[in-house]
């Protein structure tokens, strides 16, 4: 298809398509004359994995750059890979002063990796991104919220297992590391989703009355 | 407390509290002179969830003016008011073309919803960015993802259910708002961080070497 088609099919506008082209995230269309290109359905689907991640995830285009370049390369370990393209997808969390709060809550953070026997580095980012959250809300006088850490790790863990049995039942290894990059996206907009579902029927039934 | 002193403890800048003030996001200081005001440890904590509901919940300045009169306000049944305070909360989720693909997200989590017996209103804003969210997954190519679904509602349940432990054994009614828009925002930053950490190590263990 052309790139009118290929803008229309995806709601993405040319002059953003060619800037995606220019800025490495998407792969130049097949050149067919001088001036016009062909893309195909590879090109439909990356465009649509860079809108996940730059609408869903709120990543940059820098960070967007680096995802697309692992998934393009699934050349060493798959492990080494899927870090490489899911590393830079965390979470949005407050970047606060390096106090006794921060220092309290990278303790309780460490503790909590070691009593679950879960492998990965301490500066892992999203280990950052959690001991910012817990430290803010410490700062914050709702520190007392952290008592549910224990129950959110069990959900988390659930929530990753079936996110893997997801991969391995149904993803070919060719779309392995695209699958987790956009389940790792979308999943986070789908659990919160549930989570907040699943609040206003709490809220009702502890809290809501007849007029309700 | 002076202006200076309340900026310095929560480092937002001076003109950024005054906005703020001006905005009505926060109650303005006690004036002890015509030209200078007192703000004291309450302010201190508005200003905190004021940047927590901006920078880790993404909310506009509208929204976190809608979230904090909600707080203010708490006149009405608990459910309500909670309704009002965490409505405008919802995750950032792609926004696609009412088509096919929307429709047939919309009747899965009507499905889901009855199946489980929550009670909540059809249009609510969580149910919009879910079946949204699922929309774009199958525009992608990734629909298969959607079989996790029941996986992440029942972690979700485990969640909220840790939340509302949590709001009645340790928070005052009065801080009852407060606490649960927090938790709301918090929460969702703190479980993304976890489910991460759940997947390197799940990762690490599936496709991992010992070179990894």
């Amino acid at each position: 298809m052309r790139i009118g088609e290929l803008s229309r099919r995806t709601g993405v506008p040319v002059p953003t398509v060619k800037y995606y082209v220019r800025e490495g995230l998407l792969p130049a269309g097949e050149l067919t004359s001088p001036n016009q290109a062909h893309y195909g359905e590879r090109h439909e689907r990356r465009l649509r994995l860079i809108r996940a991640l730059l609408d869903v995830g709120g990543l940059s285009v820098a960070a967007v750059r680096d995802v697309v370049a692992a998934v393009d390369e699934p050349d060493r370990s798959v492990h080494k890979v899927l870090g490489e393209a899911t590393n830079p997808i965390v979470p949005r969390f407050p970047q606060g002063p390096d106090d006794e709060a921060l220092a309290a809550a990278r303790d309780r953070v460490g503790e909590l990796v070691a009593a679950r026997g879960w492998r990965l580095d301490g500066d892992h980012p999203a280990v950052t991104a959690l001991a910012e959250t817990l430290a803010a809300l410490e700062r914050a006088g709702h520190g007392a919220f952290a008592e549910v850490l224990d129950d959110y790790a069990d959900a988390a863990d659930g929530v990753a297992e079936a996110d893997f049995d997801h991969v391995r039942k149904r993803v070919a290894l060719d779309d392995l590391v695209e699958s987790v990059v956009v389940g790792t996206v979308m999943g986070d907009a789908i659990f919160a989703s549930l989570r907040r579902m699943a609040q206003v029927h709490r809220s009702s039934r502890l809290y809501g009355d007849a007029a309700d």
